[in-house]
């Protein structure tokens, strides 16, 4: 367009030479408004170094418009991110031999909570101290020794009562760094409640322990040392299965992680693995744990954190059977190798019951694995808008 | 700007035609790039198609700009999601008489977790298993049987060890897809566990059963048949009330979906329907599985999961009194028409207590709705600099 | 560029001259496709006020271009989004001494759910019943009077069943607006359920009290008035702590709040302060309460819900110990100061038991401060894509 020629330049000239008259002024305006339009005047240079550099950059525009805008971006496609749903089962049974007791850990008391849902946490350590009442007993005395610890459980049957108290009963050295100690009556002021203190203070200095008598739940839980090896070690066997539905409500799509070459048949004997089965949605703890570049022993005595990616990219121009998720796995945190201030995960939990009309309750302190399972959607299918904007902006570019 | 007139060709002569001096060199330079512009030379053409054209084409880009930046996409105003709150409660009380035994479910017994938060599942149905206890029991055989399964649940106050354990006793035939079937103690490995197995095989095959005998919570549940019609099918006229609270942080704006019309009054007696009663925030969970096109009945059976979608989308500009939520409904999975491998939703929950010295556990099996509330929410408000880089763009397309 | 010049025109009479050899058209068009391009003719004009407008226009762009595409907007990096994972952790003991009995509430008692994720309950104010069985008897009547309600637990150990039931069986004179209240059987239609009842109606209207009998979980929880002082106003004391795991992924750059400056001996002693110590992750409530803009005492009695936010914006250009988090405080909904139809935050636990072969729960109202952990992360860091785009466009609007 605008390229000057003759025929503009007569009519330009026309335009001017003949004066408007009165009567038709309003329609000349109007005509010359709809019918005359302005182009800059094109100066056709012949100059092979500009010539080549110019077409050089408008063959770059090019590119980078249909390369970066249209395949690279998708620029004619619209795009919309997904609603979602997941849900979680584990299965395995841990089997422990503690003291001679024999014991079987199920789903029911490894995870937590029950839900199925995206962010749960599967017990891999312990310590767990049984009936606890409300009652006053003396502190634990903060010792750093380095007596390797054993996953125990006391026998419930016989004696709840005794578990645990028996160690630090012996030890009657105090240590200079043990931060609830005391020598004396004075050491334990009544009433307070010391800031690493379990309890309120009754103002009595044990003599047995060296450490001050307080008001809490009794006896009080010992977690001075993490049981090593890991008592539930044999969670590494433990499998996870997520069904995950994704919804994208613009395009009207909905896909399950079971798409349609896991059926029913292959889910009962498969398990994930990144090369061979990437689309079993059923995964080994112990596969997740090394996927995601931790080792297993280590996080399982102390805990840890682990994101489960499921990662849907679906072009929906091509058939719906391509969209298929990808899973990922990635630490968040945890081994205890990267010399934080603070390491692993563990948290308390409390079941609470009633024996000869006491309240009582059985405390857990769980080291476990915090799995989190994160799903990012994101489907694209041509649409004209989009299609438009983009060709638009590029034309845009490409006439400057 | 740019028209070729006779006094900017004049002015271009007069630069060229006035040689520069030596001492006002720099001065001349500096007038000459703040007075001097460059602009192309235009050509006006009088064509009619080509004016018509052009102005359509004008037109277009005008309109789009208008129509498409400006009033589809609000160009001039800024943008700011929410921060929000969702507290949920349900309501409704659930009476059963099973096999004689009246009992009550209020809120607590069916709704996981307690909390309130944006998810939770409603318990629609379940198998409990009373009373498990550490010890050896045989494996449940897996039979397919065309037996309609009722909700039955044990007299706990009689004998609640006795449960459920009659019904698989009775069945002595052993069945060929039957996985933990056994005919001879050989066919149960000491200290292993089957894939599909319950805990800790003992190595003997139990003669009633014909299963292998395991170390685990005992009895084993008994969850071959899902109770038909669900047991608590009167959770179709629990109501659920949504509290939620959003925050457009950069707008200082705070609302709640107790809108100005939503007073103490109207909430004690309303409930929510999409046509009559779209701000109450009181929803029938029947409604709630209807509006997402599922069907009750199916859905309380086996589990499913739906999503309640609240959807903020204020314009600012506007009274803050138009800033109201809209309530969707989306089946995210489940009621086993898909025809997918795995169908319904449920998880298992334990109870733990102490009876005669005995840590025994509860074992509930529980289907049920997962609901998810999901909050959507975007305020638009008129902002000087989205709007100068609305029309800046909209320009920038328009000269082109 | 496209300045007339007399070499440019000459090329171009030249060309036009030259008649075209049949033999060498092709090579003739792709040499003129390639060796030519065309520019419109400038025209340079010396006008004062149009030049300094349209160098003050262009000085705008410029400054546009520079301060707001790449200065503010960084357009010359890439964005990256985190994934991150939070862990936290209350510490703290509170003593109460109600009715003569001494009890210790540690975090295992007042935090709802235990697993120390991103959203959880702190209790502050409660209501116990104390062994509910399934069973018959009287509503509770709706009251409305002005007697202070104080924190009373019933003594567990001497008669559980007894709690809480002396106080309505006293008040005989039956209120108007009662609603399950009755005069006669007739008031009491059996087998139905009350919208704002409790269970199952028997039929019989109960004569000490006037209400209803109901089968349900009894005693019916008496929620009448709420304990104020709140129970646990101790809570004020307890301290979280925040452990926050961010990760970009497209940058391979992990951070955790546990920042270069926040190390072992700085953990031990350290309470975050808005000014001295901004980094410290140990938050006292009482201080999150009155940073939100909540009273304390005010929301420990009814409830309330606060959104702890963590801001992580960092540009890795610079050094990744400058990427540190900032906290923000938000009270999401609550202290019941806003005239709304519903204040506050409670929900309802039971812990089950068996006493006695008969099924049992506690049921505890919890009021609380509900708390969610909101990450925001933003990492920049210089790439060359989107800086060539950010120039592109910019160059563009300047052509224009």
């Amino acid at each position: 367009d605008g390229r000057e020629g003759t025929s503009a330049s007569q009519d330009r000239t026309a335009l001017y030479s003949v004066p408007p008259k009165m009567k038709s002024y309003i329609v000349e305006a109007v005509s010359s408004f709809l019918f005359e339009y302005e182009t800059p005047r094109q100066v056709l240079v012949r100059n092979r170094r500009v010539g080549i550099a110019c077409r050089l950059i408008q063959l770059g525009v090019l590119g980078y418009i249909i390369g970066w805008v249209f395949i690279y971006e998708k620029g004619y496609q619209n795009e919309d991110t997904a609603i979602y749903s997941v849900f979680t089962k584990m299965k395995g049974v841990a089997y422990t031999q503690i003291s001679g007791v024999e014991k079987v850990w199920d789903m029911s008391d490894y995870v937590f909570p029950d839900q199925g849902g995206d962010s749960f946490v599967v017990m891999t350590n312990f310590i767990i101290t049984f009936g606890q009442t409300q009652s006053k007993c003396p502190e634990v005395k903060f010792i750093v020794n380095s007596i390797q610890a054993f996953c125990h459980i006391s026998t419930l049957r016989s004696s709840p009562i005794l578990h645990q108290t028996s160690q630090w009963v012996q030890d009657t050295v105090p240590l200079p760094d043990g931060k609830n100690n005391c020598n004396s009556d004075a050491d334990c002021e009544t009433g307070q409640i010391k800031r690493t203190g379990n309890g309120h203070m009754t103002g009595n200095c044990v003599n047995t322990t060296h450490t001050c008598e307080i008001v809490t739940w009794c006896p009080v839980e010992d977690d001075r040392q993490i049981p090593n090896p890991p008592c539930l070690l044999a969670a590494e066997n433990f499998t996870l299965f997520i069904k995950n539905s994704i919804t994208f409500p613009e395009f009207k799509v909905d896909r399950s992680n079971l798409v349609e070459s896991v059926d029913a048949s292959y889910i009962k004997r498969c398990l994930y693995h990144p090369a061979t089965d990437p689309l079993c949605p059923i995964f080994k703890l112990g596969d997740i744990v090394r996927l995601s570049g931790f080792n297993f022993t280590e996080v399982a005595r102390v805990g840890g954190s682990i994101g489960v990616l499921i990662d849907w990219e679906c072009d929906l121009d091509y058939s719906i059977q391509n969209c298929k998720p990808k899973y990922k796995f990635h630490g968040l945190y945890g081994s205890g190798t990267t010399g934080q201030a603070s390491v692993g995960y563990n948290f308390r939990k409390a079941n609470y019951y009633v024996e000869d009309k006491v309240q009582k309750r059985t405390l857990m302190k769980v080291f476990g694995l915090r799995i989190e399972v994160i799903v990012h959607g994101l489907a694209r299918k041509f649409d004209i808008i989009p299609t438009l904007t983009a060709i638009g902006s590029g034309v845009g570019i490409f006439g400057v």
